[in-house]
């Protein structure tokens, strides 16, 4: 059966001395395999992942697998402990303001692709592969323990590393996430577009083979670049590392009946991936995908209350109300109440991926968001 | 038809010098009768109210009133404004800690009842009740411009003071509020336990004839001690001035339509006490009510993931597992994942009134808060 | 020579799963004595008393003591890591507004004085003493345990009462706090006012006897009760358990320089209450003190830029200019720009004890605390 | 003598329906001259800059100017009334986390250079400087107004364009901001090198031509472009429009007395760009500078309490203590005190220009800033 390893070690010390852990689960199936690492709640308020973890770990439990699997759940413990008021801050490090999923560092440009093949191109794919890993994992050690990182390192910029770092061994990266309140989505760059759709999500972003400070692009441009450069040589080789941002419905939820049916679709995923023996029992659903130039943030005319009108997940057209701005303080007479409630149409034809959890809202606070020029998958 | 009025004036100047203000609808009806306040959002999250406040103003478009309204939407605006990351922090001062509604000010304990009475007490109760709301008036008056106030007021008194100076004048109080998630439910005074069922709440908390800070208690107890010094002169009149604090679901929600049935609920209370004509139409159902000292809170034994397994509103028996608490980093070994979930059983026979809005959760924080001991009103 | 003992335990699980601690120093002597404890930080961004603390460990390092004492810095973790922006929020529960130095457990008001007298009251002073320090302890431990407790304890009452746990064994208790930006001061108890002048603060603030739901009168309250029951039965003992909040200049300061003079002023203390043996060499310096009712705070009577005048420590007569508020906004012409700065005037002949850390004032926001009617003592 | 115009208007409407406002003075001379642009306050705790703009207005009063000024205080309302706790936290958006000097418009790359010199090339310089200033305040516009923005625009992506946009037809733009814990200093672009030393700040730093989301940098940039493409076509005009970030001290501090000296640096680089006829009188300091490759921050290495051992201003080498960390958690016991006591040393011959404004401090936090390889100028 699958063997289970748990290590627990401190990522940060508090001003009062006290340390923040990371806790690593590691679970080795009976069979070779690729290695793949689940990590959840980098944004501290997106908390679904845990419980999908956890489900995935009921599930180890049971069903040897081919390969290995590294979990960690409640990746960013400072963003899960912010709070201000009952809710949890968790999108932002409250000392900064910098995106807890923007703070990656681009190893990808700090590989030398010319030495690196110089040296092991002669290798077949799978060597290759296995030697490309350890020169990410030497990288990311390299900037952790630069004399220049003690000096230079911004302030949460030690435990992205060190997430990146223990990714670096993967073949599959599925970062959990949520919108605040949304539907199920995917976040997929181009080239592994086909593998995508077994993650069996209703909408997918196709975004652009490029790093933008986010954990998947940290994890997949070493590999796109790495292709990029074999291609120059000629040899064409698909690449086989993925690198996923999945969204798992609103922030500050979880549920484990949800849960189930999350780990479900990754496990469909794992299966079309061989890691997983038994492919999974899904309900039918209809998929669709467009491009990140598609993806549309509606941002609020004025000051209001927020009352939505389209729920995640439901598409609409060009004209549709979406939702309505209530500002009870613009009335003016008996007779012109409706005029103090400002209806947001929509300009798209598309799908609300997600909307705001408030509903009291300023102008200029992005209220929705929308995907539009959907295609279908087949 | 009714007379509409609008008055806007500056409650608070910001340090920036712009200014923060108060939004005051008056409607006076064909006929004399009551004189009615409705405030909401004195905690800045919580804006259902705002909605019934627009759906009153609509019945009133088109419904002739006996008496008069005072209607304030986002009656702290400062609070409605305050946010840390997308949700609404509005529950207390973000420069003091002080809960927005515990700042009124006892002016219950600054009338001279004595000397009210002296001159007073021959007049007919409707005369003395307008002699009385003048000496509220005053006194409110007094306190916010006393040399003592520039000096020594705290951050919020000001607003609150304010508040309880336009409500002086009224014989009915109604405080619009809600729970983090919660279910429709009432707090009232002894004393109007019987108007309190006209309210037609599912839950009813019945508070004592007391102070402690809260708008409705600073809006009955000068009439609880005017009543008391009454009937030590052997005069027997029943208050007919009331006071509430309605609680209205979710914070950071606005349905319209639940609007419309909540409006309907207060309409009913206003109709038992003549200001309106019309019986509204409502849903029959059931309700309950019990004493303050059974509501009981539950506090977290642990730090996790908070999962609630009874809604708001639904009852339970002692036993029942009322959430779960998952502890994503407790898994010891693939064998004992359930002893990561902590079950939270009651320990009452009660209804779940309110519930955290949060998922992550820490050592002693407040989860969930019930009623026990409930009797039922037929 | 002194015994050194280190002691950590965990106070509170954070939603990460991740532990708070307490951390808490203990120093024997060569030679019995009273028990001594001190304790800092209650107040997260009040930090001075950390390194006082470390200071006095320097200190018990070379000299032997006659007694005990318990050190806990930083008493309060959780205070002490909230962050909003770079600086240090640490005066109230983020999630609760609650004030961290007003969540004490009313011990006094639980133990049956009677019932304690009738048994012991035939005790010697001393041991009558160390049988009350053990009802203290175990009434602190019956509400830690009792199963109340885990289902109606507020957020951080638990850190509370296990640090009136930890000091209800002590006859020294000193609390050490700052103010904003402040000058050293002392709040100290109606009845322990001769052993004030003994800590050596420029102001002290003589308090009631009476409960208010801090550190101090949570320590001192049960003595206070205790000696009014004794001299009822015509039992004459002198009080000698003291209790003092010690405030130590501005928040988010740490000076290590001060420090060592903020130790001295303790090392004064104890040794007129022959905890040790030395007399500190001090510079010699004018003390005042007045009673809490002469302590008032100015609140801002608009919003603006607040510019103080008058430092921490320095005395004024009244009409003096305090500070000013400058408006940058409100300028209306070239020749009105004076008009926009408004002088902030005593009323009160006085000290200024402390004013606001912040430029950006709103109005009612307090910015000068002063101590009035000063008497100094010789 | 110099003519004053007041105008107001708002810019942000809150979720309470109340308005937050700018407030822009112009003042304009007897004769012809440059027009210069100050704002000050973008980052909110950022105040001495608005006590400058008083203070030149009291300038402006007795003294009759060439060309004419718009003076911004408070520029951005939002950050300076944010706080939580008494400080304010006026760095990033509450919301978003976006820091609120980085979210200008790039204007620079929406301009088509080359059909506007096809058109303009033949003017004189001071007349395509003057239809360049069109070109810009017509492109702020464009992206004001167009149906993109009212759905795309981030959440303070307005008042940003509209300062870039009130600031298009100015010769000198000057952003007034200041450090968290810091001496008087300047960022000053590559190509105005020369006349950044008028403005006589003890360290400048040199950035590039480039822009990175600050105003400044949204200011030049176009001008920098221009000029490019001039010298493309073999036209060689000295750029004469300037724009710098002017650092003044400490956040969260408002000196008058400071301010008047603030004031004449400003007024000396006026003079000098004939501005103003007096030549302000200073006194004599050293001038250095270095370029931003050279301004390297040193970041915690634990957590604990930061005690600075240089002050901002002075300058160290390599090996001098910069800072303690004192981590009073961490004695072993009495004859290892000095071990929690963590020194943080100089790896550079540099000035200290910052310093973080508190005390407790987390691992990986941002402690100090030094501006090393420093060039005196003379």
């Amino acid at each position: 059966m699958n063997q289970f390893e748990k290590k627990t070690f401190p990522i940060k010390e508090l001003p009062s001395g006290d340390h923040l852990n990371l806790t690593i689960y590691r679970v080795k199936g009976d069979k070779p395999g690729p290695h793949v690492h689940i990590q959840s709640s980098v944004h501290g308020a997106e908390l679904q992942g845990n419980l999908v973890i956890m489900e995935m770990l009921r599930y180890l439990q049971k069903n040897p697998i081919n390969g290995s699997m590294t979990l960690i759940p409640l990746a960013n413990p400072q963003a899960t402990n912010t709070k201000f008021g009952t809710t949890t801050q968790g999108r932002f490090n409250p000392i900064t303001g910098n995106n807890w999923n923007r703070n990656y560092t681009d190893i990808s440009s700090k590989i030398d692709y010319k030495t690196f093949l110089d040296k092991n191109i002669q290798l077949e794919w799978k060597d290759l592969k296995t030697e490309f890993k350890k020169e990410i994992f030497n990288q990311c050690n390299f900037e952790l323990n630069s004399n220049d990182f003690s000096i230079h390192s911004s302030e949460n910029k030690k435990l992205n590393l060190i997430l990146q770092k223990i990714a670096s061994t993967a073949d599959i990266i599925l970062d959990l996430h949520t919108g605040p309140k949304a539907c199920r989505y995917l976040y997929s760059a181009e080239y592994q577009k086909t593998q995508a759709k077994d993650l069996y999500a209703p909408y997918t972003i196709i975004i652009p083979n490029e790093f933008a400070g986010a954990m998947d692009e940290a994890c997949f441009m070493p590999w796109v670049n790495l292709h990029k450069h074999l291609t120059e040589q000629d040899i064409d080789i698909d690449p086989d590392v993925f690198s996923f941002t999945v969204e798992l419905g609103n922030e500050e939820e979880a549920s484990s009946i949800d849960a189930i049916n999350d780990c479900k679709r990754i496990l469909k995923f794992l299966h079309a991936q061989k890691v997983v023996n038994e492919k999974p029992v899904l309900n039918e659903q209809q998929q669709f995908w467009s491009e990140l130039s598609n993806y549309h943030s509606y941002y609020s005319p004025c000051g209001g209350l927020f009352e939505p009108k389209v729920k995640p997940g439901e598409q609409f057209e060009i004209g549709d109300i979406l939702a309505n701005i209530h500002c009870p303080r613009k009335i003016m007479n008996l007779d012109a109440i409706e005029e103090a409630v400002i209806s947001i149409k929509a300009v798209h034809n598309a799908a609300l991926i997600n909307h705001t959890p408030t509903t009291a809202i300023g102008e200029g606070m992005e209220m929705i968001q929308v995907l539009a020029d959907l295609k279908r998958w087949d």
